[in-house]
């Protein structure tokens, strides 16, 4: 709409649906001129559709276990030589915690539950950027953005440990975001989104009830995947380039309430 | 550039000279497509070249001292007759502290230049939301904006009461902001900008020695005054629509920095 | 009882009557082994019970308007010779919104009324430290405390200016903070207290059905003002001589929830 | 000194030698009236003076890798045997990061060293939790302590992937903390301390210049071991009941301040 990212090269992970974030990030990078490669795990990949959103967007699909430090080593290659030069901009939306699949409670885990869980969601996120500040693979000024959320910060207590792997995120991309700022002025941050009906989001326990109450408690209404896309798209392009080390709320509000009226009037009832 | 503000109206607060992050807004709206009101103090527009500017964005200028609701009251009315309709986004681009400018230290300010700082940088933020609240002056997912500085949060000695003021503007964005999400659809926020030199900016003491300071903790340097307007353009624009009540830090990463090995290279020299 | 605050000075600010926190921390610190003044505006120590506490500490009453230099002056040099030498702590409990009192809707002040708020609830506390700082009144390793409300970083609607003036509050106390430490190793915070049922406190539009909300969010529920009073004691005791700049959370938790169960099982009903 | 503890009986893990935090709460707790077991690793307290610490303080030490729920499971039982009760306060003081004692840089670790540091620094305090939960082992109005450090919150380029694993460690302290206090009325928090001179701790590269650079950033200096256990006993006592979910400066004032004097004027040199 805009030419936001005319001429940009871009890696998204994570579009599984759509009703993924990362698919609307791919749609809305397509339309503002993007060019990108689109990365799952194949085990996820074959749950999805990402087909689809290849043809729609004119991408190509590259295969890659995030955990995996040889198969990030071959998307970052192969997304180079497709691309045709270095990334731009990088989107890490993958996120899952085995505890909670598997309905395990936060005081009682099975350990090694929490570590795949970690390593999938939080440790992925230091992978993909070793790979990327060891190949030299980002442009000047490129932007890595990865998606977290509130319970990094505050206790929803049904999020279990998906919580202590979203403050581990965060930390990975101020820590890291250091070293790629200096040495290649490439940006990193995250974004803190609303609670938001993905298909991966709805696994939570009384995820729609808390939808509810995070809509009525924010004075904006809560996120939806689209603007969190938007939203995306501002952080990629080069109206944001001196944003970096910093955990974005994108959540209409809902961060810096204490209480609102509906939710007060609903508590009193 | 790219037309992220085609059809959308403002007003602009506080565009004193070429040096000036609000002029830098101006001219960067205007090649973005918008049109908008410049307005600053009677006594400031003396001292600026306001007409230059306004020449060169096609805009005109209104005067008003941001701290009498009587003025702002004009300033709104006759902005939505020359826009011809409702506002989509404000900046407010105000400070200025007496004690500083007399040199009053901290601990032993007067009061009363205490109270004019605060109602100057503070308050007038207020005033400029209550008139434009009530007078149902913005269009549904506008954006106000106001320039803050991480003093707010953090100490630097020599900004003097300017923390203060910055801490109770911050407040209000959020006090404020609830309100105008609520009833309005509006989103309100402050940028915590990099120290900037600009004209009020130059005049804190041991400015230019901080500047070096902050551009080398900052693993991208300092944000420079048309970077904050590109920012800015960014949250005026319809790809922010759900951040609000956030204060945002555009500063190269400085705000989440405890120590770079710049400095500790050159503290260990 | 432990005897922490044997020896030491104080002047305690804001005890109005025997729901208020500076009462029960005057009674605690009696209780430890200190010394104290206790002091309130002349205007609320008529409508007060103050003599009957002074009787019950063994303490001074000096009369202070805390906006006035003249007064905190006087009250502090006649501190000194009541309790014979410098001061080790002091609390300021000092918190009124006029526009609350008369009924004005934060979006709709009277200014007047914003400028006298702020007078009494934040720059008195700069107040009491200027004559403080200037008249070397404060011993080495004394302590300074605030009583706060996170309102100061989050939205509660009815806490009205309020918030803005704890926000400037919390900011004094680090800016000033930073040269009573720098220059007289004196420590100085603020702490953010649970919503309390003081006779101030309860004066805010549906007090009581907030209260029971903060409540059920807190997984230890709210704190009351006695135990707001031990943790003072904490604050102006030996074992915490280099906890300074912070505001400190006093709140059962709530400040780090982001749902309770009890809340969310309230809301789906 | 105060018999804040009289009466309390606690477990302290990580007291390695005289210079360690640990040994100063230990020595501190027993001082205030405590009785307590200690434990550290059995690799750790081959190398250590435990034993001397033990007979000191008059308690029993028992072995425990504190990334065994079978070590920890023995610990608290055990120590619920030696004290003749429930447990009223523990500390967590544990940490270590292989990646930084094999020298590997941030951007380039061996990811089964990022592995079980994660797990020894952070999942650790997860563990200990948990036995103490299940087994219902703590005391009502008990309370949990861990050590961190602000690396979780900024950047703080040499301390390598200890700061994800404190920021990870932190938010278990939230997460856990709230089932702890809503179903035991039980507190649990962090520290974050100033650098300090443990053996632990001198082990980080360009150590010696950071502390000196911290000592220089802050209004108070930097908190020693002894006045880190002082505060540690507080948070023991019955003063600070209703802290909780909050991880707690304890630092000089470093974490608020954005420049001091003495740092700028160096820089200007």
């Amino acid at each position: 709409m805009y030419n936001l990212l005319k001429g940009k090269k871009g890696i998204i992970f994570g579009a599984l649906d759509n009703n993924s974030i990362a698919w609307k990030v791919a749609e809305r990078a397509h339309e503002e001129g993007a060019s990108f490669v689109l990365t799952n795990a194949p085990i996820a990949m074959r749950m999805g559709e990402i087909n689809e959103l290849a043809a729609k967007t004119n991408s190509q699909v590259i295969p890659a276990d995030a955990t995996s430090m040889e198969d990030l080593e071959n998307l970052v290659e192969k997304s180079m030589e497709i691309l045709g030069g270095k990334i731009d901009f990088v989107l890490h939306s993958i996120g899952m915690s085995v505890n909670v699949r598997k309905g395990k409670h936060y005081t009682d885990p099975s350990y090694d539950f929490t570590t795949k869980g970690w390593d999938v969601s939080a440790v992925s996120f230091h992978k993909v950027m070793n790979v990327l500040y060891h190949k030299k693979a980002m442009n000047e000024w490129g932007s890595i953005v990865a998606l977290s959320y509130m319970a990094a910060q505050r206790v929803f207590p049904d999020y279990n440990d998906m919580a202590d792997n979203k403050a581990y995120l965060e930390s990975i991309a101020r820590s890291f975001g250091y070293f790629f700022g200096r040495d290649f002025k490439v940006r990193v941050n995250t974004i803190s989104q609303s609670p938001t009906k993905t298909t991966a989001g709805s696994g939570v326990k009384g995820f729609s009830g808390f939808l509810a109450y995070a809509e009525k408690m924010s004075p904006l209404g809560n996120a939806t995947a689209l603007e969190c896309a938007d939203y995306t798209i501002s952080l990629f392009s080069d109206l944001t380039k001196k944003v970096t080390l910093q955990n974005l709320f994108h959540d209409g509000g809902f961060s810096n309430m204490g209480i609102s009226d509906v939710i007060m009037d609903k508590f009193n009832e």
